[in-house]
């Protein structure tokens, strides 16, 4: 029998008639013929709920009783959603993580799948149940407690199924209806791509395109588990939503597929940096340590034994990247004059597989900034991307130009 | 090292505030050189909740997954208050019942505890732990799946626990201070008990003296358990609440110790039944197989070869029991004239285990109602109880008559 998995989000399974409205889809996929491995999240509201009862109660929590209290929501929905396919007249059942059992790391509250079993649920399948309703989001771990994957795990759970079960795809329900060009919000022109190759997606996610989990998608694709993205709040043909899938899978692919647009990053400038061996190491080994998430890099010319040194890295890390730096400098492991701090840019980038067999693609982009007026403060490349970093304020202006030079609103 | 059990119910747990005031308690009786289990119901409100979705979804539903869903209430207060006690630097963790792991019966939603190991428990307790909180009302079943005990299923959790654990006592947190003479709504003389003996508080508690499932009583007698009832809204001394414990524990019994009313029963005449050998067998086989809980029973004289049957249940049986009683009739294995049900009685019963030595208790019940005006129509005794039903409208009365005459508000 083919098995699919179907994952509906927290908005998707809000309350018992979304969980109804949920359960049809199921219905719908099992009279198709497949056996289903449905994984839910929480109810909407619920693990923000729990969450803050855990933090009035204690600054500095115990994770492992953190993941117990948490976890209860997944529990929840998962019964819900095993009873209203029984009333469907769809033999189903729940199981929490640790019935399957899940096997995690024992990093509570950000635990790592190590291992899905298949058996509990395949010999149910033998015996004519036709769903697993699976709680999302949680494992065992090797200390027999419940762990958590930390938020947004309901998506890697689904893909760690497809995998393990090997699924024929894994559907995301969730609140969007696909993975768009752009965003919509910016652009009316932003159109809904059909397919999107698995390294696409990984820009586009940790660029802001905040349909899927990151984590997900780099589990689907290091298992190759068809991933599809679609809204549980429309009536859809089987084509609907978009399907992150490998890139052989994909057959002609333009030189970029989307544009994202980052609010949350700020530019940092090192002034008159010693230059010597080893400067970066100084510079970046520190940061590292500080849990600083440093993104783009970019080292000026050396002038007389001293450079610039500049690099972006989230808004809400700045203190704390001014705070390793300046350390550092006291204790004599680097010589700089000042750090200063630009909060005001936003980064844009152009992503696309095609970019690897199509030249040009960046002298487009920053000719089409350049004639909008926009100066460029940085630019950083991969094999699929292109980003820059430009002033705050022209964050929509830069996407709109580039989304029309890049003509994406063409399939 | 001795041990403790400590129970506290939904409106003892009701937010995080009540959870810090309950583990102030807790942390209080390691202070006193404790080691300590603490069984958790939901916060008050969540079980009902979990309920309604449950109701929501199915008619019909399947228990298990009934179980998976509302047993997640107790889960979350469990984590909450292992949190709240380490936040006091008391060592404490949680256990849900699958984890310690509570053994029970498959008998989903309604299971019985069949076993209770102290092993994983008691390794804790000798690491140094001082706090085990147990998620009440939960365990897991032949299954593998999770079991619930039925509501109030949290009283005989805590007790089988002080049962197994061999603790020096089972203190019940509750929302009241303590097992009364009678209800305190009722006369304003009601007299806290500091002890009450296992069979009065069985008596009293299927009277409507809803302080403590009776269930849990009847463990507690069975296991010799030392249950206290106490307050979780007063500060107390070690004194407070009432001990509920065995017949030898109590140096000297007055002959009455508590007065009871029930509003839910009915009053049920067969009118005219032929009467041979077998008809009570005849009448109440049905009644039991139809699920009714007969009370009191009452046959008069016969005459004729005809006699009238009385008998009592609740209110809200009365409807099934007309039915199973016709059915019989048109089946013709009975024979009567009518039914005739009064739903405008109430029981009334003294109780005490000093009446077993002490006589003319019957004798002044009946006079001290007699003189109120109070026309009794029906008496049953046992040999620590007597009970009557009486008009409705004298509930208040008689009770009032009654606590004066045994002369309750004396200690």
């Amino acid at each position: 029998m083919p098995l699919l998995v179907m994952k509906f989000g927290g908005t998707s399974v809000a309350n018992t008639d979304r969980i109804r409205r949920a359960a049809k889809r199921v219905g719908r996929e099992v009279a198709n013929g497949y056996d289903v491995i449905v994984i839910v999240s929480a109810m909407s509201g619920e693990t923000n709920k729990l969450v803050g009862y855990v933090e009035e109660t204690s600054q500095l929590y115990d994770a492992r009783e953190y993941d117990a209290v948490v976890s209860s929501g997944e529990q929840v929905t998962a019964g819900l959603m095993a009873l209203t396919l029984q009333e469907m007249d769809v033999p189903a059942r729940s199981w929490q993580g640790w019935q399957v059992p899940l096997r995690t790391t024992n990093a509570h509250a950000a635990a790592r799948i190590v291992e899905i079993p298949t058996e509990n649920i395949m010999a149910k399948f033998a015996e004519g149940m036709k769903v697993a309703v699976v709680a999302g989001f949680q494992g065992i771990g090797p200390d027999g407690r419940i762990t958590t994957l930390g938020r947004g795990g309901s998506d890697t759970t689904a893909v760690a199924f497809a995998a393990a079960f090997e699924a024929e795809r894994c559907d995301i329900y969730t609140d969007v209806d696909g993975v768009y060009t752009t965003d919509p919000r910016i652009t009316s022109k932003a159109r809904k791509l059909e397919k999107v190759a698995f390294e696409e997606m990984l820009e586009l996610a940790s660029l802001g395109a905040k349909v899927l989990q990151t984590r997900s998608v780099e589990l689907a694709m290091r298992y190759n588990v068809r991933l599809r993205v679609l809204s549980s709040f429309e009536e859809q043909s089987d084509e609907a939503g978009t399907l992150i899938c490998a890139e052989e899978d994909i057959v002609e692919s333009k030189a970029v597929n989307g544009v994202a647009a980052s609010r949350e990053e700020a530019k940092m400038t090192l002034i008159s940096v010693a230059d010597r061996p080893g400067i970066a190491a100084a510079i970046f080994g520190p940061l590292s340590e500080a849990g600083v998430n440093v993104d783009m890099i970019v080292q000026n010319i050396s002038e007389e034994g001293r450079t610039d040194m500049t690099f972006s890295c989230p808004i809400n890390q700045v203190a704390r990247a001014e705070k390793a730096l300046n350390d550092v400098k006291e204790k004599g492991g680097l010589n700089f004059r000042e750090i200063v701090a630009d909060t005001d840019v936003a980064k844009i980038s152009v992503v696309g597989i095609g970019m690897r067999s199509q030249s040009g693609v960046a002298a487009k982009m920053f000719k089409t900034l350049s004639d909008e007026g926009i100066n460029i403060k940085v630019i950083a490349t991969s094999e699929i991307k292109i980003s820059v970093l430009i002033d705050r304020k022209y964050t929509e202006l830069a996407v709109q130009a580039l989304h029309d030079a890049f003509e994406l609103e063409k399939a």
